[in-house]
């Protein structure tokens, strides 16, 4: 079998200025990546006719599937439904089943009155020449269109609507099965190697020679974020037991090499990390945050059973509820401030009593913008972790972007939480 | 001045894996938007030399400016400046400048030692022909190419690294005034409406007649969220004045329209709405979280200043600590569930108590994934508002997918807030 190419074509003027971001392609690239199939091109296109059609005349150059996103809701911004008639050569006809489905979902789901507007109906309006691709939990049916392209080879199109959740279900459930079956599969294997607190340049010079010595089906791509590295290996080949087979040595040669800073042996991220080290553990945790203002509870309950582990968070953002909810001692707040090593660790202190944990996090910094009123330069940052025996802390200074600093504070504090939780275990 | 279209390329094999989410793009979008550029197209290509190749070539025949974000790090993944080069038949030269730089960047901001390894020096060679865009937050420059089009018209094409806060700090301050000078400007303007509460369909239904008036250089778009709908009117032209002129009595007459659904007229989120509410009234506000875990406290305290108006929230994720920190009573829990009304309107109460706040919202429910010990079926979330004379609650029955619900339990929170608000204040 050859290999398959995929291309995602994104339509709707809020991507092109910016006021959606693009999940929807992310989502895409993971699920088609998994089945062997490699997304070679992205591209977001306008509401505009002309440059949807030449979108589709393009990438089925490049090709052989191509998934269009969006431009299937019911308002008048939304032209892709009947530009597609016009590509495929066809026609809208009712279906009366979607209709059907339409009318469930508004009494059922949504728990109106049983009436549905032109509208609503007219969503049920779809080209007599494709495969309806069922939405469950929506109005706007998937769609999938088979054609040939310039070299007589079977393409396929799928349309999808917008609306991350409802475009993730008919994917997974209607379109996968299809494309499977259509184009088979062609083996992809990744290993991922998660590290923290060392730089792409730094860790790129550590591993220098293995890099050098890769085939040319094998890949490494560093994936940089916050104080964060994710190095990925990525094979490509026909037989996916020999693929893995040949991955390996050179993936432990490298887990070898980065060993003090490996964080994972996988994808997982720190929250799902210490999620599972508690577990492992039966220990209990609870976060005392000031300027992460519960972005680390946040992200500590984003993962599904937290609360088996999580007691709670106080984001405690003055210093009279400082004093009040953690026992910060009113002292400490006026001789080192509130953004001091010592609140940090009357913070971890605090909530380990409060919220009877095992362990707990806390942080405290001034975040920026910066103001006439700030105590210490905007970016610093102390972070603590511990639990009834011993507390750790450490320093951080970080730049000037809130946003940014919200995000490094927070996992710079969970790593900090990491290594105590293990060195404790 | 004839209209310019822009296309951006965004390259790296991360994003079509869908390993990272692509936000720089919508960051471009915005930025150019702001000054009349319109983005024709975005497209996403892997770290392959040829892929990047022919994507310029296609892009420069929709678009007179250019912009490629990624690939320029200093690890092996990343190929763009040798392609720059070759593409725009020059090559490296060291510039002492920027290693100088880049130097100082090590010794000052990061507070390693004076020491640059070969990788970091390479950051310094830079393309002979291209005018240098400094980059104050980093070591990759980014780089302003001048071409001319098939049509002999000047076009421009400019790299930039794909750290997001770094390619920001060097579009705006660098690449903007240069496009400003080299384009000059289009006008654009856009009104914003923020709605909640109505679905897509319903909204267009109601002003539609306006829809259908409007003439073909302003459009109207639709912005879904999660209960948030933005309409957007976006007109273009050439005189800004006269565009303000034009599209004012279209956007007043959806604003009555719309008038008992609109939370904003313009681009706010709640937690922005109410962050001004707040410091309006001078009152302050708490917030008593179990199921957003820490989501709702997050949105407030990412507005700058919100410490001004935020006195804490409460993350309290068992039954115990309900009680505990917030006096939820033993017997409502036992009784009544720690999902109900009655413990939503406690922990409320508890909440402006503990917090000495003058408002305070509440969450308490089940997001799933389902398990055998829910108490109550998946999605099923109660919510509460209030101050010390009254508290207001809501039920709500949200789907499957915990990140969603996450989402949906706090935006609805923050709405039932921002009502309570206005009709206290």
């Amino acid at each position: 079998m050859n290999e398959i190419n995929a291309s995602i074509i994104t339509i709707g003027d809020e991507l092109l200025i910016g006021q959606t971001i693009d999940t929807n392609s992310a989502f895409l690239g993971q699920e088609l990546n998994k089945i062997g199939i490699w997304v070679k091109r992205r591209v977001a296109v306008g509401d505009v006719y002309d440059d949807i059609w030449k979108a589709l005349d393009e990438e089925r150059k490049y090709s052989r599937l191509i998934i269009l996103t969006g431009g299937l809701g019911p308002t008048a911004d939304d032209i892709t439904k009947p530009l597609l008639c016009d590509y495929f050569k066809t026609r809208l006809v009712r279906n009366e089943a979607v209709l059907q489905h339409i009318h469930d979902l508004y009494v059922k789901v949504y728990k109106r009155k049983a009436y549905l507007t032109e509208e609503n109906k007219k969503q049920a309006d779809l080209p007599e020449n494709c495969t309806i691709l069922h939405n469950a939990y929506g109005s706007a049916s998937g769609m999938w269109f088979e054609d040939k392209n310039a070299h007589g080879d079977p393409i396929v199109f799928i349309s999808l609507p917008g609306v991350p959740y409802e475009m993730k279900k008919i994917f997974v459930d209607e379109a996968i099965p299809r494309i499977l079956q259509t184009f088979g599969g062609y083996a992809v294997v990744h290993k991922v190697l998660a590290t923290f607190g060392l730089g792409e340049t730094l860790i790129a010079e550590k591993i220098a020679s293995i890099e050098k010595q890769l085939p040319s089906h094998i890949k490494l791509a560093y994936l940089p974020g916050y104080g964060q590295v994710k190095l990925r290996l990525t094979g490509k080949g026909l037989n996916k037991e020999l693929l893995e087979q040949e991955i390996l040595p050179y993936y432990e040669q490298i887990q070898t090499l980065l060993e003090d800073i490996t964080i994972a042996n996988n994808d997982d991220t720190l929250q799902i990390i210490i999620g599972k080290l508690l577990q492992q553990q039966k220990k209990t945790l609870a976060t005392a945050e000031s300027c992460t203002g519960g972005y680390i509870a946040h992200l500590i309950t984003s993962v599904p059973k937290s609360s088996s582990h999580f007691n709670g968070a106080a984001v405690v953002y003055n210093n009279d509820i400082k004093e009040k909810i953690l026992g910060v001692s009113h002292e400490t707040l006026q001789t080192e401030g509130a953004v001091s090593e010592a609140t940090a660790r009357q913070m971890v202190a605090g909530a380990l009593k409060q919220f009877d944990a095992d362990y707990a996090v806390a942080t405290t910094g001034i975040l920026g913008p910066p103001t006439e009123n700030d105590e210490k330069p905007v970016g610093t940052v102390w972070i603590a972790a511990g639990n009834k025996d011993e507390i750790i802390s450490k320093l951080l200074n970080l730049g000037y972007d809130r946003e940014r600093n919200i995000e490094a504070a927070a996992l710079q504090a969970l790593n900090l939480l990491r290594k105590f939780i293990i060195s404790h275990g």
